[in-house]
């Protein structure tokens, strides 16, 4: 006291106006509520019954200051969660409401500002480009990408083709994902530009290269080893001869290529042998190797060397990898039905070595290479059909709880349909009388019933179905139905009439099964995946949205090859359920 | 200035102290918010990408105050509506959650403080007190009320039973309202308390009354008019003969009873006549009158006069009538489908008006009389079985488009197994076989189909089906086939072996095509009123919450006399579905 005592009037008023200011600053910043009690406005409580629809004269928050209020907001008396008030206006937490109505919503910026977008469903319907062409794109299929998903193992080295593991984890080839596989290269062809191809090495008998020796890479031949051009007089072009011990460091030839990731090259081997791809990744240190060996092995990992099995290869053939799979399959890889997921990605091909004797030719790195990827699929179905014309799926299927399982053995009516659109599109561009005589051959198990290893049910024996999954009772998949109806549409309208009369007469019988049974999978804000809660008595199997559009694409091809106007009604209305719509209540 | 500087050191320093604490109150009561901008805090700016669903640090209201914003909530990319956000949490407005998701909210008063309380449908299920009987309780109909309903006109005085509206604002005989209507109040009988009942007039042999005249009423004779207590040979008891002309005062007997509103009389006219009832309601000034005269008309409103026609009645017959339905029917007439709403009521029954000449006798008032009105319903039914065995609707019925018109005369399942039910319960009151024979003969429409105007239709070729409403093509419509399921119990479980050897049989039928075809009336989230989407090809005709709910109830009674575990769960899951539970996805 005493040493404010001693301070001077005019100091001590200029204290007074510093207080003041800021006492009127504090005051002007502060928003203003009511005196009697912060927690409910006393013009609120005085007019409690106001009804909740009709939005009050609550404050925005901002320059006056909010006038909300915290209320318990009780669900249908089981459960209560805290909303927002503000007058007559109640505001629920999206978390609850993303809960209870599973939905989907997230904080996103758009042009600086903030705001929250909710969406109904998660996934989007393809716009359809144009009308459904058996030999073009594959409904959306230039939008998968099959040899990503977690549930491939690996493409084989042996086979060039996706090694499923999505039912059993030790991996098996499942005809399906090899036609999707096939079939999605097929539509990337036609709807991408063609890749960029980058060409190393042609045997000496190519103008590319540098150094006169038939390509753009330079050779590195350590002592022990050996390289040299010879002619192949069955191929009739000069190609390249290496030897060196499988134990040796190998010849190597330079690729250094930072842009693209598929390896493509001609090779036949004396013995044993090896070729390795060395890659730059995202991941610093040590580059990753990719060994290509004559082994039948599907896949290891060692450190950071990764390797395929790509058997014997005693006479010529063209291997095609993709490095950016092959390298995170062998780095995820995994016991489990998943491959593991990883951020590893290739940088660049450093260079490719060669090991044991053989020959190579025509080494590229390219973008993509869709059609090898489709032909990879398209000759497994060939080598693989059996004598019942099916492509035997070799694990236990059990689809549920009330089917007996499916032994292994057992044929889809799935599979069958999306081989028959790929290998008659295989016979489009080939001409070869083995891709549609396969094709043909696969309507032979729509003739049989589940319990003679067949794919064909029978609604309430009324109308004829064609099985993915032919279980007893009959499960009435939808989705795999109408890839069957597509397979079919495909073989009819490509075997010609004579040819193709069998298919026609599936396509036409199942198309009228379709247009009259399509009404039960619609549950008037979504779709069922099956017709299990009929067959079993239990509760519907509702499609999931991925699924949902999945009906409506098929829906959509459908309509655009035939005129029924039901098609277009269910698309319009099942798109409408993806935003939130729902069929009239009486 | 001056002023200001002759404070003295001391007056300054006060004030500095006071502006000090004030500045001090100021901040600890002002939410802090940092500095860049109080719209959008910039701790959260920086974490723009918080998921929604992670509720966030957001102060509640109170302390240290809200950090409350608005936020544009973007839906589905094609509407905007106004949120709210607390950091990571936001908020949506219930005005728009009600109407999207078609869900119900209120704010309500509970133990003095506001809750908000959110219900997913409006329905209750009711809880089944004892397994199903075929002569107790039917379903939850003693909580029905039939005769309230604004489509029904009236209950009319001729027939004693209520005339429909929902089809036709002509009105007509509904026979599935008529059985409801018996239904109703045989359970209310069963499950409610005896009524009150006071006697006002028993023509002199009775011992309630005062002034030794029979009953506790007073009447008034006036000039002109004459009463006379006289023995009737045929019902062995005295009764009032009265004798006035049709356009007098009347002779009148006091009731003023304000307690209950059901009046019961015997009645026997010669010529001409009429009963009037005057009515003290809650609409002030004059009472109004309701008259019951020996004409056909059905009813009529004049002023405060409302008038029924009763009939000739020129032999004797109990009269019952609800004084609150008719008075409140002839307020609201009305030329179009509904019945006007309207508020008044009757306060006082304040006395009955005899004109013309005739006997009355047992003159009551009460507050119930449902045997009366089962009653009254039962010997409609008797009266009304055509010679088919039917009770012909003559009334035109189209169900929807892409159905052709039901013509009148066409017959209901739903109306034959309410009546049976109905019927049954009446036989097993009285023993009298024309009930029992009535029911019996009500199962010959279930032989024929629709097209020879009969009520069965079969489910693609497999299911037989009894139609509540016989279309071309068929309907089948869940809530009708199940009353008439249980229409059919009754009387198979009241007729014995050989006489219900039919009923049975239908009954079997019946409930293997339900075991079989409930399922497609589930969607996973509710359920379809008909299977119209399957025979046209059409979006599913979704059942409101109270068909859904019925449904529920007609299958709890089923599971009660049906052990078959399907029952129990649909009624476990479709219950559930009222509070928002949905079938799984895959």
């Amino acid at each position: 006291m005493r040493c404010l005592a001693r301070l001077s009037s005019k100091a001590l008023l200029a204290l007074c106006s510093l207080l003041a200011l800021l006492a009127l600053l504090l005051w002007a910043r502060c928003p203003r509520r009511p005196a009697e009690g912060p927690e409910r406005p006393a013009s609120e409580a005085a007019s409690p019954r106001e009804p909740a629809g009709a939005p009050g004269p609550a404050a925005l928050p901002g320059k006056s200051g909010p006038r909300y209020e915290e209320i318990d907001c009780v669900i249908n008396e089981e459960q209560t969660v805290k909303g927002r008030r503000e007058g007559g206006e109640v505001f629920l937490p999206f978390s609850w409401v993303e809960k209870y109505f599973q939905v989907y919503g997230r904080i996103s910026q758009s042009e600086g500002t903030e705001r929250f977008e909710f969406s109904h469903s998660y996934s989007k319907v393809y716009a359809q480009r144009a009308p459904y062409r058996p030999h073009g794109v594959f409904m959306s299929f230039e939008g998968y990408n099959v040899e990503l998903r977690d549930r491939v193992k690996c493409i084989s080295g042996v086979e060039g083709v996706p090694l499923s593991t999505q039912w059993g984890p030790q991996g098996y080839f499942y005809p399906i994902q090899i036609a999707q596989y096939g079939l999605s290269h097929y539509s990337k062809n036609l709807t991408e530009k063609p890749p960029h191809v980058e060409v190393y090495e042609t045997g000496g008998d190519g103008n590319a290269g540098n150094a006169g020796n038939g390509g753009s890479g330079e050779w590195n031949v350590p002592k022990g080893c050996s390289l040299t051009t010879v002619w192949d007089k069955a191929r009739l072009t000069g190609v390249k001869q290496f030897s060196c011990p499988e134990n040796s460091e190998g010849v190597s030839l330079e690729l250094n290529n930072g842009r693209d990731f598929i390896i493509s090259f001609d090779l036949k081997l004396q013995g044993n042998g090896s070729v390795s791809v060395v890659l730059e990744t995202t991941e610093r240190s040590q580059p990753f190797t990719v060994h290509y060996e004559s082994t039948t092995r599907l896949i290891a990992l060692r450190d950071r060397d990764i390797f395929y099995g790509i058997g014997a290869r005693s006479a010529w053939s063209t291997l095609t990898r993709d490095l950016l799979t092959d390298l995170r399959k062998g780095v995820g890889l995994s016991n489990t039905k998943a491959v593991k997921q990883t951020k590893i990605l290739p940088k660049r091909v450093l260079r490719l070595v060669a090991r044991g004797r053989g020959f190579l030719d025509n080494v590229t790195v390219s973008g993509t290479a869709h059609m090898a990827a489709f032909f990879a699929a398209s000759r497994w179905l060939l080598r693989n059909q059996d004598e019942r014309g099916g492509w035997p799926i070799m694990v236990t299927r059990k689809l549920g709880e009330g089917f007996k399982s499916l032994d292994p053995g057992w044929y889809s009516a799935m599979a069958q349909g999306q081989a028959m659109s790929t290998l008659v599109r295989a016979y489009q561009l080939t001409k070869e009388p083995a891709y549609l005589n396969a094709a043909l051959r696969a309507t032979a198990p729509f003739r049989l019933p589940a319990e003679r290893r067949g794919v064909r049910a029978v609604f309430m024996e009324r109308h004829e179905w064609y099985e993915e999954y032919p279980t007893t009772p009959s499960s009435f998949v939808l989705n795999g139905f109408m890839y069957a109806l597509i397979g079919l549409y495909d073989l009819k309208e490509t075997a010609g009439e004579r040819l193709g009369e069998e298919a026609r007469a599936l396509y036409e019988r199942g198309m009228a099964s379709l247009k009259a049974m399509l009404p039960l999978f619609d549950t008037g804000s979504g779709s069922v995946y099956d017709l299990r809660h009929v067959m079993l008595g239990t509760a519907p199997n509702l499609a999931r949205w991925d699924y949902h559009t999945t009906h409506i694409n098929q829906l959509q091809l459908l309509a655009s090859v035939d005129d029924a106007p039901l098609f277009k009604e269910f698309v319009k209305r099942w798109k409408s359920y993806l935003r939130g719509g729902r069929a009239k209540h009486n």
